[in-house]
């Protein structure tokens, strides 16, 4: 039994895990930095503990920081958000180590899963495609030219322990694949103190595709169907829905079956996404498995009307799903869009500050998820995103009117918010068309 | 086609049909009087005119205004909102004359339904059920001593033109009754210039059942199912929900279809609530027909998905309903609680002033409608709700469990609100085991 949960995260993930637990009577333990004492997330929690300075190397990720307050407090389990250390295999181990469930996989599928080459043979193994590419590292230059005639260019160069662009190379042609690859080799080395390096074909203008996944420790995996989030900016995800608006029926069901065995195999518990690319031609290739909820979670809760964070804390605490595959309905159609404090004017740029008034958009269909308030200033030290616009109508058709709406009736003075660039996107053709893919905002908006 | 339309009325109703017509592409007009400037119905609207003093009987009932401002603008339908002039037949009359359209029903159904005595006489010719009483008006003491004989005491005499419990009255027994009548003529003589009374059986501790209906010009009439608004405080509803926690399945069924017999009988098109007591027997007698949108309407577009105001505006422009009545789901459990600028210490004395600071809840699951804000003035001249917090989830359970959430998470600072007694009702036996009537409030918390 589960009656006390710490979360090891702040802003608006860290508030939706409190509204979790308050209503399944759980206890909630909230810590926080020095600049983030005004956080709705510390005001609503039962108990706060302060974990240190603003910088997050300083308070929200210091493990021994973190499991005092866990200690102090008593709480059974820590949930981890997203970011931070919510994949951090050690973290989780510590958790577990000093007596607190952790509210997510075990370690083990979490190293094997973080790891995209071990993954990528695991995808394999389970029969869920990926991008034609070197079956495993690549040893050296000879093997890279060898491997990139059989799987034809362009071809990208990828680290293995890779994540947000990092160790990431396009080789055009055989003449640049060797510098490439010792590029790829050097700043994979530098930011992930790991140099390993493998190839696969170069898909130019995918669609970005994942599956929900939710499995117990009783054997039973569920997907809760598709999000579409190929609206991104520098692989910084803007805008997420469900269902995705292009997948044909028959792939959306292959798609989710394939996430189904990915997880499955991996013998992982708990919420996962597995993502994918899709190319024009909908053939969809595995990329990676993210081991812990996500930002754009909300969509699919919209959708299936399942409430993902109570799901992981019931799985967390040894019960079974709560429902069959059979028991999720995909109905009508959901849109997110994240709200950042930045100025879309000035290349997106950063814009902290104090929210002076704020007005929240209501109404049938809408959701706002945030931490932020009229008289709240929002701090420099963390991600920018200041809230999570979230709409749910039968259609997507309405759901884009709702959104627009939405978007229009928020007002937030004093900051600079990213409100006005989501209206643009959504009125452009392509995005209402659903003909957009991961190129689209940077072909269409940022030239 | 309707392409602009003005809303004759204020606050959170006001916005509502503001978010309606923007999704819709239909141009917005607000009126508001001088103490209404900074409402968000205002700052929202796509124009704004300023229709008098702050006293609803100088701006929000006076006509002429109104009809003025919809000129200048240049609309083509008023959407009347709910009270002030939503059920004034001669307004309806007259915003049509001017040639705008009236977006509810048409002027003679609006008078008929709003007589209770001809509405109880169209009840009965449509076969649905009333509460045992006179046939019509009462002429004398001999005829009242008469028909209360038959149908058994107590009686309640009512006044036809009646309305917010004036011009009622119970008596217990024949000795009592002449008393009775005289007193309910005299105070509906005095109240609505008529001193018409009926009688009819009193039933004691009923629960209140109500049907939303919507009709189009092509003869096209659906229920969207029922709700139960028996948390009230002197006639005023505080709480309302959908579907009823306690009717059986059959009864809904045909509490639904005696519902659109009602509205198909008064050849009445647009939204109207048909609104029933229903007895410890599940017995259900008709009321009343609400010809307007109600305030609790969010609860049956939580369960159905379907947008009202949305297809109040379509009907009234003179296409057919968008839906049949097979298409019409009832999904899951919704519950509304009013949030009133009121002190619930204090005998739910209005409270205005100032909204110092302001945090709204969110999650999965959640919608507050509401024109208020953080630096918001609550004026003293009218209704004294605020907002409107709804919850929709999959069981009644969860949906209680998300509103008592929702309760504690929404922070007003500078007023006192309704929703820490909510919080108080929703924890209540009775209310969780849908046994309450409408005198559960009064039993239980008001002693």
């Amino acid at each position: 039994m589960i009656k006390k949960i710490l979360i090891a995260n702040r802003g608006e993930i860290a508030l939706r895990v409190i509204r979790a637990c308050r209503e399944m009577g759980i206890g909630s333990v909230a810590v926080y930095s020095q600049a983030d004492a005004d956080s709705m997330h510390v005001k609503l929690a039962d108990e706060a503990y302060c974990v240190g300075k603003p910088r997050s190397g300083d308070s929200y990720l210091k493990i021994d920081q973190i499991i005092a307050a866990a200690e102090v407090a008593g709480v059974d389990a820590i949930h981890p958000g997203y970011g931070f250390l919510a994949e951090n295999a050690h973290f989780n181990e510590v958790c577990r180590s000093s007596g607190f469930e952790f509210i997510g996989p075990s370690p083990q599928a979490m190293e094997k899963l973080g790891d995209k080459n071990t993954a990528r043979a695991m995808a394999i193994a389970n029969n869920v495609p990926v991008v034609p590419g070197s079956d495993g590292l690549i040893n050296d230059n000879a093997e890279a030219i060898e491997v990139a005639k059989k799987i034809g260019y362009p071809v990208l160069i990828k680290a293995t322990a890779g994540g947000g662009g990092k160790g990431m190379r396009v080789a055009e042609d055989e003449k640049s694949l060797a510098t490439a690859v010792s590029q790829a080799r050097t700043e994979a080395e530098a930011a992930f103190g790991n140099g390993g390096v493998y190839l696969e074909r170069y898909v130019g203008s995918p669609r970005h595709v994942e599956v929900q996944v939710i499995a117990d420790s009783h054997g039973n995996v569920c997907h809760l169907f598709e999000r579409d989030c190929s609206v991104q900016r520098r692989h910084q995800k803007l805008i997420e829905e469900a269902p995705s608006p292009s997948l044909p029926e028959d792939r959306r069901i292959e798609i989710c079956e394939a996430a189904v065995r990915m997880i499955r195999g991996a013998e992982y518990t708990n919420a996962a996404t597995v993502e994918f690319i899709v190319d024009a031609d909908n053939n969809f290739y595995f990329i990676e498995v993210n081991a812990r909820i996500q930002v754009e979670h909300p969509v699919t809760e919209m959708i299936t009307g399942i409430d993902l964070i109570k799901e992981q804390i019931r799985v967390a605490a040894g019960e079974k799903l709560s429902f069959a595959q059979e028991d999720v309905k995909c109905e009508g159609a959901a849109i997110e869009c994240r709200i950042n404090a930045e100025d879309p004017e000035k290349n997106f740029q950063p814009n902290p500050g104090r929210i002076e008034t704020m007005f929240v958009p209501g109404g049938l269909g809408v959701r706002f998820d945030s931490h932020v308030y009229a008289g709240y200033t929002v701090p420099p030290y963390y991600d920018s995103m200041i809230g999570k616009l979230i709409v749910h109508r039968p259609t997507r058709a309405e759901a884009i009117a709702t959104m627009r709406r939405a978007l229009r009736e928020m007002q937030v003075e004093g900051i600079c918010t990213t409100a006005s660039f989501h209206d643009k996107v959504l009125q452009h053709p392509e995005f209402i068309e659903g003909r957009h893919d991961t190129k689209f905002v940077e072909r269409q908006f940022l030239k």
